[in-house]
């Protein structure tokens, strides 16, 4: 029997743990307040946004989208971003990306505060701590782990594999992989037989956006597959990594859509939760 | 045959080339020059500190050793660091660690200035960076490549494990590897079969300290063994993870001592001609 690994009720507790924190922290004073930065007219940029902007009014968060023309300086950017870091009642900065042709992102990203840098991209947090608690880190790698758990998998001394080695998902969910006890193996474009690492792995998480890319007899009725690729079918249709022929041979699957993504959106907001305590604790915030 | 990838030709390679790059800087009217800090009595961080002291004298580059006293404060520490960072004349510092007791060494560090922390502990560096020319990384999984590639061996495409995911050693080294194209298997002290991993694998790094750790009957005549590892043996002599009888059952390995370490050393002062290029490049330095 395959279980599909919904995102839903991952992400209808962590609403619910959510919706308790900001009502705390409003029951001392404080309005938690997350800000989007959108350069220029990328559509899906702004579909996220937006998205954002619905999950946070429903969690009490406020939310604003700080918007700048698509032929904003890289100079313009940045002042905007270190704005925004002095604001001492904004919490959370985030910034839709690809951006815009001439702006260096990392060079923007690492203006952010590290301590408001709720996507966990500034250099200064994404792999760089020991120990997660300590740091920042990217919503969908966390989202990941945050999924498994709910499902009551328990990844110490358990043998992982990674497809897909990418700055935003692969690279920091191997240093979570591993802080959580976990065995990984990272294979990516170079990795000659995915399979072979496949076979004998009981977890694999599969970050390319390939859709399609994991087929059949690549996988096993013993491995649970984290789906976190996302690329479009033929029909315009959001599709995952994982082939759909190949789903059902697996031990379990997170299904695309209705499986990370979902939680991925919330995870942004726990992020915040978490960059307001780390605030506290570093005197920003006055109650 | 198992081939002894001895350290030296690799470390007299480098002394060539750095001889080569601090000519160069004092054509220009630089004299390169490099601190480290040495808080307290601890015995082997005077060995350390007096080891680079000659190699640096060799090398033709200013070295002092800053001393502060064992009963230092955090803010004391930190002061000298600030100071140091500050200097123009000075293009690399680093920590003799451990730090005494009291002194939180993660944010003494943190106060380098990124562009003089020749041995890559910021967290600003480790691990942030998608491509490890736009950083400075700890010196000893540096030198591991630099040892492989100096013996002609590739490694993209290629099985690779690790055993140990330290914060100096194994997990920078785990980002040089897939940044190399290698496939990547992350082993630790969770891991419940790290022979299997191994008699899987082409290339094996050991870090982990213990030892005689890896047996006879954990490796094969394919696997290259590149030993970090370094602790004491019962008669007081220095001894690597490769156990002695299982050294002449690889393919190759790097002998204890006499392999990565001569390597390490030097790649410290790579790390100082690196750091220059990049103060160069941000215009702290003036010709």
């Amino acid at each position: 029997m395959t279980t599909r690994l919904e995102g839903k009720p991952v992400a209808d507790r962590l609403k619910q743990e959510l919706g308790e924190q900001v009502l705390h922290w409003k029951s001392i004073g404080i309005e938690p307040r997350m800000v989007t930065l959108l350069i220029g007219n990328d559509k899906a940029s702004e579909v996220y946004a937006m998205q954002k902007a619905r999950t946070a009014r429903r969690l009490g968060i406020q939310f604003e989208i700080s918007r700048l023309p698509e032929d904003s300086s890289q100079a313009n950017v940045s002042a905007r971003v270190r704005e925004l870091s002095e604001d001492v009642s904004i919490h959370g900065i985030m910034l839709e990306l690809p951006l815009p042709g001439a702006i260096d992102s990392q060079s923007v990203v690492s203006t952010i505060h590290a301590l408001k840098d709720v996507d966990g991209m500034s250099p200064c947090h994404s792999f760089a701590r020991p120990s997660p608690d300590a740091a920042l880190y990217p919503a969908t790698p966390l989202a990941c782990i945050r999924l498994l758990k709910h499902y009551g998998y328990e990844l110490r001394g358990r043998d992982v594999t990674v497809v897909g080695c990418g700055q935003t998902v692969g690279l920091p969910l191997i240093h979570l992989l591993i802080s959580e006890g976990a065995t990984v193996v990272a294979c990516h474009e170079y990795t000659e037989d995915v399979r072979a690492h496949l076979q004998r792995s009981e977890f694999a998480f599969v970050a390319v956006g390939k859709g399609g890319l994991i087929k059949p007899d690549m996988v096993h009725d013993g491995l649970v597959v984290v789906d976190v690729g996302i690329s479009q079918g033929p029909d315009g249709e959001v599709i995952g990594d994982l082939s759909p022929d190949a789903a059902p041979l697996t031990g379990a699957y997170t299904p695309t859509p209705g499986g990370i993504g979902a939680v991925t959106t919330l995870q942004i907001f726990a992020n915040l939760m978490h960059a307001m305590d780390m605030q506290y604790a570093a005197g920003m915030i006055q109650v």
